[in-house]
């Protein structure tokens, strides 16, 4: 038995043991070391439901981990006992349209680690052990800790947000939200050569986090500032209220990245200027494989550390859940250390 | 003195004479044979307002309009009295960073023939005689009529909205609304080399002129039919509830061109599929100088004869603008003849 | 056996029996009646040899063929025996970048039909019956001839260079080289928007050929007349002295693309107008999926029948080669019927 | 008079005194203090031309310096006397198509500081004093020294090279040819995002530059290392060699940008691999903006400080441009004072 980090219902967290599950040939046994938490955990916890994926059992959660490998199945091959990786947490089927083109990231038949968009649900790595494809382990580089590595996933996830925006080669960024994603993608944007990076927040800690991590500039929307024209701007704070300004604050022709999730249904936006500022506005989804790129970067001393501003021990998940989803603790990114 | 179609308020439209211009050394006089009514036209007689630009003094209204040249400037080059031309509507400051950058329709500066944008508002050109800077006259190519050039200004707008979907070489694209503009993106996303072309519409009529613009398939949403799966979709509705549709119906990883203006101020959509099926969402705004493309298109024989429904005297205006602005006349797009 | 149209050597063409392959479980056979004779097949005939890849063993040629199903492995769906397909030359490993990136045309395991680029040779489908893989099947549309059918492989190639030369809606377009594939980028030009389109050769047959498939211009470069200035050109000559000619004419900032085949080794260019001219200059290397585009637009009515200027039974495909080989003949694309 | 670093010919460098040129009411004099040696200026030297540009009459030098407003015409708004400048060297047209769609880079009217491409020559800015239209003015940033503000003009070019190649993050980038140009390619690569920098060279002394500019790797070429394979590949040694070399190095589908000039007339290389490897093979010339870039880049912390090899006073010109014409000195760039 492995202990892990379930979710049985809103509000209802439990570390428990659960059954290991049989490697086959191709897969591998990680053992895990840390897994940082994300929006989509505390969603599960607090609403039992994250986006359209409800919750219908008991779910692992966790996606975003890194540690070393405990066992291999006998068909893996490059890999071995004891090497540090990191978990690319998507399984994709390999054949569809999405797949041969390049975009396996909308892979419609996709398992994605502390899911439960479908059923039975894709259990999740907040687990001493996890087993997963040998396909989807990245190996951490010389000079990462696996502790840094545990930010790949949702650097990965910033790095893809920052490719969608197209070039932002000298460019004005605006990031409209400055959590733990809004905050890699201060350090993603000026690792793609922004030559100005502006990031917008109500709290004062999170801009805090997002000037350690690269912003030149930062504004306080608690204050009343307005949001300044920028070239790109990315959304992340999800707010029906932030879509209508950031299409209102980009510059004519500029470009807008939605990142993280919209509330569901019908939400009460001002689309209208999208079509006379001829605004280009684009989801973004996970990555496609954007956390080698993510692990290269961290190789090449782009330094996370500012995001991780709190570690608990698994056992004190419940805990490390309720500072990761009050904001006025000043966390970022909270990690839970297995 | 000119004679000129005049809207005084919503609801109010006269034909009276107007002071002609003096042209200037940089100018041309045209005379105008054919205008086409645009729905911007439409919205200031029915609202007293097109979009954001409201009607504040009588506006000659116009902007889809070809003729001949029937005096230039001294300082004028490169055009002759009595040589055919369509009409650029735009009037650009030639030195902001959108005209210099190659996206003068951005300009913030532009006066837009026949728009209440700016004050006093900027006359338009369904008027017997229009003086223009003679770098916004298009030659007409031989063998395109004068009156088929008329439809030069509203092609470009369509050939720029295909423009703004990348390449759809091969695609399966969907143009939900066939009114005017949506029959011509038909007709440009065909030239742009679309595999396959469908139009979706809630008035038969419409759907006809689709078809015979040269969509390939129609889909009735009077009966119920659902939009069919696209890789790039014109939204040509303005609809809150299309937009919130076509981000559903896109395949993922699609585009979404919205063309045409949607409602000002706040309205109720769907946006979440934006962020989870990573959609493009592009407005679309006039037209860079692919008029000039829509001339050419012309000449090499894209036939735009089934858009022409409709053709009034200057003096019926007011009955030509009933018709155009009521979709069970049939009418798409409404010339009238000068 | 099979009836086949095989190389041994240099000048050395047979039709002969080969042995039937025998179909597996995802395999189809299908019953050929139409091949078209390639410029890679002539210089087999020719040379021994087709760029890099040299005849060592007798090898059926022929990639470009259509026909119907004869038998069909059991695990093969979607299609049926008597079915009309065109054969989708390539069979690729799915597995690398290039193939997982959208770029299998550039595996560096692929196996295509008629080739001796590995050994053993992958024979071709000049045959009364031919075994492919099922998934390189495609189906051939209602209102399409068969015959026809035969073009979409040399088809596909040229939308994949028109794809390769980026945005041409509005552009001009030189083509310089009018065989075959000259020919064929022509219609696709035109298909992809090009507002005009210029072909360039030597022969006046070849000129023709061009002009029935749709260039508004031509130019004989027999009589001495200097190319035109175009956005974009497609060098379809091969020849060096015409590379060089393309990168001076092309405007500054435009895009050469480079289609068929250059001759190995090094080779006299003026390369120096790439940098001061800023010129793009990219190669095209046979295609992705275009061929599914190519039957859509011969679906859709692109008309090539223009381009099969010459139809032999496989009987006397000695002297279909040397019809094909021989521009004086005015030969464009030459079709062995089986 | 000012004193200037005057060409006579081939082989015959001066300092001498020149007429000052009166400023317009929209010009600027500067007061030059760094200029730095390009490779032009040493071909004009070494060989009385550059490129196509033959001298024809003696030509003031330089085009990359930086220096302090001494006077404005009366018509200059948004500058200030005694402000520091970095200048940009080209007076385009303003109203070709290159210019108005965002390429005045290629406009064919252009002016370059120190360039005899037209005649008169355009005399250049190694001149204790020069005069320029004040819109080639631009400000250097708070926290950039003057001395390192001479080299936004070279950073600027490398900055643009970089944007021709498209999207470079998490790529690996190899720069072949480590000489000014090459190392500053090199840090700007690694500003847009690319994961791995390599570069390549034969001379050991270079290689360290590039190291300290930011190469994660170099090869020395005099060793006889092969190329690695890069998945984008910047030419930046003009040998043609070399060009047939890197197109066969880059992986396939990849991109070669080739930085400055190229031999003049036909020369030997082996072109083929750009067809059947699908390369992207782009010229690059001069810059847009990006010298607005590069002093963004040079505010941000970009250290351009290992380029600066060797200083020397305008008086010392001759022994200056001795030191960056040999290589053998280890010189990278070299700065002249005035």
């Amino acid at each position: 038995m492995s202990v892990a980090v379930v979710v049985h219902a809103a509000g209802d967290l439990r570390l428990e043991p659960v059954p290991e599950q049989e490697p086959g040939p191709h897969d591998a046994v990680v053992a895990v070391e840390y897994g940082g938490i994300c929006g989509s955990d505390l969603s599960y916890l607090r609403h039992g439901a994250s986006g359209l994926s409800v919750l219908r059992d008991p779910l692992v959660l966790g996606h975003e981990v890194a540690g070393h490998i405990e066992a291999l199945g006998e068909a893996v091959t490059g890999f071995e006992v004891g090497q540090r990786v990191a978990v690319h947490p998507a399984t994709v089927c390999g054949h569809c349209r999405h797949c041969t083109q390049g975009q396996p990231n909308l892979c419609e038949s996709v398992r994605y680690l502390g899911s439960a968009a479908s059923r039975p649900h894709t259990q999740g790595a907040f687990s001493a052990r996890t087993v997963v494809p040998a396909d989807q382990l990245r190996a951490v580089p010389e000079g990462v800790s696996t502790r840094l590595a545990a930010v790949a996933e949702p650097l990965g996830v910033a790095i893809h947000a920052v490719q969608r925006a197209g070039d932002v080669r000298g460019r004005t960024v605006l990031v409209n939200g400055a959590g733990p994603i809004g905050a890699l993608v201060v350090a993603a944007a000026r690792r793609a050569g922004a030559a100005r990076v502006i990031a917008a927040d109500l709290a004062p800690a999170s801009l805090g986090v997002a000037r350690r991590m690269g912003a030149h500039e930062t504004v306080d929307l608690a204050g009343g500032a307005p949001l300044p024209e920028a070239d790109v701007v990315f959304e992340a704070s999800g707010a029906p209220a932030a879509v209508s300004a950031v299409l209102r604050s980009v510059r004519r022709g500029g470009t807008v990245v939605q990142v993280g999730n919209l509330p569901a249904g019908d939400i009460a936006v001002s689309l209208g200027a999208l079509v006379f500022r001829e605004v280009d506005y684009r989801g973004t989804f996970r990555f496609v494989d954007e956390i080698a790129t993510a692990l290269a970067y961290l190789a090449d001393g782009l330094d996370v550390g500012p995001l991780l501003t709190h570690e608990f021990a698994a056992e004190d998940a419940v805990e490390a859940f309720r500072v990761a989803g009050d904001r006025r603790t000043g966390s970022s990114k909270v990690l839970l250390r297995f």
